[in-house]
C-alpha cells in the first residue's frame, strides 16, 4: 500500500485508521465533507507531509475523482451511520450506503484503484437464528434500511471483484467504541446524563443484549484481514468481541464512571427501535484465525469512551446529535 | 386484491401476469415505458374495461404516482433483465433495480399501498455451495452486478415490511421461457439460426445447467405465494423447476425443433460470461408445499417458446436485441 483514500476520514473510526496508516508511512488522503466529521480530528494528522485533505461528499464525482488520484487502495468508510432513524428518511441509507460506495467503485475503475475496505455492519444480518453468528449465517432477511443499504454495498463490491477483477474486504462490525466515539447510544447516554443525572430513559426493556469493539482493535482487525488478502478477490469478516453486554448493564458501568444515580425509565419493548437488534453477537473465528484479538475488553472499551467524553467536552457537549 | 400494478407489464411475465389478474376481475394498472416491453403485448388487455396504461418509467416519480393511485398491491416485474452486460454500464443495474425498487416503495407509502410482489432472480445467490439451492442457503457472495441489483432490491422491500408493516413476496426465478419471451440465450440462438442455420456459436463450454420455467407455470407461482400471505409480512420464495438443462442440450432440442443442423462452435469456459453460473438449480420446495407445480417440462417449454417465434418474426426477428 502506497497512497490510501480514506472515505469518511475525518470521522470517528476514519480519523483514527488515517491516524494509523500515515504513522505506518502510507499517504493518505482523507475525503470527508465535515457534515458529520470533525476537523478536530485531522488537525495533527494534516500536520504530515504525508497526509492530505480532500473536502467534499463521496455522491459528488468531482471530489471523488480527485480524491482518488494515485490512489491504490480505498478505505470507504463514509457512511450514514445514523442506525435509528432510517425510518424518518428511507432513501437517505440507500444514497449515502448503497450508490455512495457504487460511486466509490466506479471513481476507483476510472483511476485504476483496485482494492477495497469496506465497513458493513452486524446488522447486516437482519436477525439471525445463530448465535454467535457467522459471516455464512443464512441469506439475510434485512429488518433495518441501513443494515439493508450495508449489504447491498458489499454486494456491489463483491460483484466489483468478481466482475473487475478488484480486491474487497468488507468487515461486518459490532458497534465501534472509544476516542472520538460520537454518536450512539453510550454517547446519548452521557450526554442526557450531563443534562440531568437524576434520571435516564433507555430504548426497549434493557435487555438487548449488545457487542462492542474498541476503536484500535477496530483499526488492527481491519489491517489484519487486508494484510492476509492475497491478490484480487473478495473476503468478508465478522469485526467484534466475543463478550456482550446487556443495555442495563452498560448503563450501570457508564452512571458508576460518571457517579450518577439515576432514575431508570425503560421505554418498554424487546427492541430499542424497529429494527433493532435484540442481540447481536458475531462469531469472529474467521478473523481470530490470522492471529488477531481485540487487546481491551468491552467494560474498557466503555471507560475509555467515557474519558475521552470528559476530556472533549468541546465536542461532546456542544455538538448537536447527528 | 382491487386495483393491481404491474411495472414492466408490457414486458414479457409482466403482460402474462396482467393479462392472468385482468382475466381473474381484477383492475388492472400497466405501467411501461417500452423501452424493452412492447405494444402488441397490451393490446387485447387494453381493450378491457378493467385494464389501463401509464406509459412512463418507474424512475419517474410523477408516471409512477400517477399509476400508484388507488392500488393496493404492486406487482413490481420492471427490471433491467440484461444479466449479461452489466459489466458494460455497471450502475444500470443499480438504478433500474435497486434505486427504481426504492422509488416504488416510497411511491406505495405516500399512496397507502402496501402489498408487493418482487421478481428476483436465482443469481442473487451468485455460486452457491448447496445445490438444489434453498432460499435459506448461506449470505450471498454476489457474482453479477445484476444479481447484486436484485438481492438490494430484496433486501430494501424486506427493512419496508419490517419497518412500516408492508406485505413483501419475493420469487427468485431461474430463467423464465414460453409465448413473448423477447430475451436471454433461447432468442439469441434462434435469431443466429434464421439468419444462419449453418453455424452456432454458444458461449462458455455448453456444459453449463440451467433450469427453467414455462411463464404460465410462474404466473401460477407468484399467484399461489401471494395468496398463502396473511397480513403483513416478509417471504422468499424460489420458484423453478426441478429438472435442469445442459445448454448443448437445449441447443439440441432448438435445432431439432427448427429443422435445422448447425456446427456448434463452443466459445469456451465454465461460464457463458463473467458473472455467469455454471449451475442453477433452485431447492423450490416451499412453493410447492403450498400445492403449486410446474404443467409442463423444460422441454415444453422451449418448445412453446419456438411455437411463438415461428408465430411472431415482426417481433422477434425485426426487434434489435435488447
Amino acid at each position: 500500500m502506497h497512497r490510501a483514500l480514506v472515505t469518511g476520514g475525518a470521522g470517528f473510526i476514519g480519523s483514527t485508521l488515517a491516524d494509523r496508516l500515515a504513522a505506518d508511512g502510507v499517504e493518505v488522503v482523507v475525503l470527508d465533507d465535515f457534515r458529520t466529521g470533525y476537523r478536530a480530528f485531522v488537525a495533527d494528522l494534516l500536520e504530515r507531509p504525508n497526509a492530505s485533505l480532500v473536502e467534499g461528499d463521496v455522491l459528488d464525482p468531482e471530489a471523488l475523482s480527485r480524491a482518488m488520484d494515485g490512489v491504490d487502495t480505498v478505505f470507504h468508510l463514509q457512511a450514514n451511520a445514523d442506525v435509528r432513524f432510517g425510518l424518518d428518511h428511507p432513501q437517505r441509507d440507500l444514497e449515502q450506503n448503497t450508490i455512495a460506495t457504487s460511486n466509490v467503485l466506479e471513481a476507483m475503475r476510472a483511476a485504476g484503484a483496485k482494492r477495497i475496505v469496506f465497513s458493513s455492519t452486524g446488522s447486516a444480518y437482519g436477525e439471525p437464528t445463530t448465535f454467535p453468528t457467522p459471516e455464512t449465517e443464512a441469506f439475510p432477511i434485512q429488518t433495518s434500511l441501513y443494515g439493508a443499504s450495508k449489504a447491498a454495498g458489499e454486494g456491489l463490491i463483491s460483484a466489483y471483484c468478481h466482475g473487475y477483477g478488484f480486491t474487497g474486504v468488507v468487515y461486518r462490525f459490532v458497534s465501534i467504541l472509544g476516542e472520538r466515539y460520537t454518536h450512539g447510544h453510550v454517547f446519548d447516554f452521557y450526554r442526557a446524563l450531563k443534562r440531568d443525572p437524576s434520571k435516564l430513559r433507555v430504548l426497549g426493556d434493557g435487555r438487548q443484549e449488545k457487542s462492542y469493539l474498541y476503536v484500535q482493535d477496530c483499526v488492527n482487525g481491519i489491517l489484519t484481514g487486508l494484510a492476509a488478502q492475497d491478490g484480487p478477490g473478495f473476503e468478508v469478516y465478522n469485526l467484534g468481541s466475543d463478550e456482550t453486554l446487556v443495555v442495563d448493564d452498560s448503563v450501570a458501568r457508564i452512571t458508576a464512571r460518571m457517579g450518577v444515580t439515576p432514575e431508570i425509565e425503560h421505554a418498554g419493548g424487546a427492541r430499542g427501535w424497529i429494527g433493532d437488534s435484540p442481540l447481536i453477537q458475531l462469531d469472529c473465528t474467521k478473523i481470530r484465525a490470522l492471529g488477531w484479538k481485540p487487546q481491551l475488553t468491552l467494560g474498557e472499551a466503555i471507560d475509555r469512551t467515557l474519558d475521552w467524553f470528559e476530556a472533549h467536552p468541546e465536542i461532546v457537549l456542544e455538538t448537536s446529535p447527528a
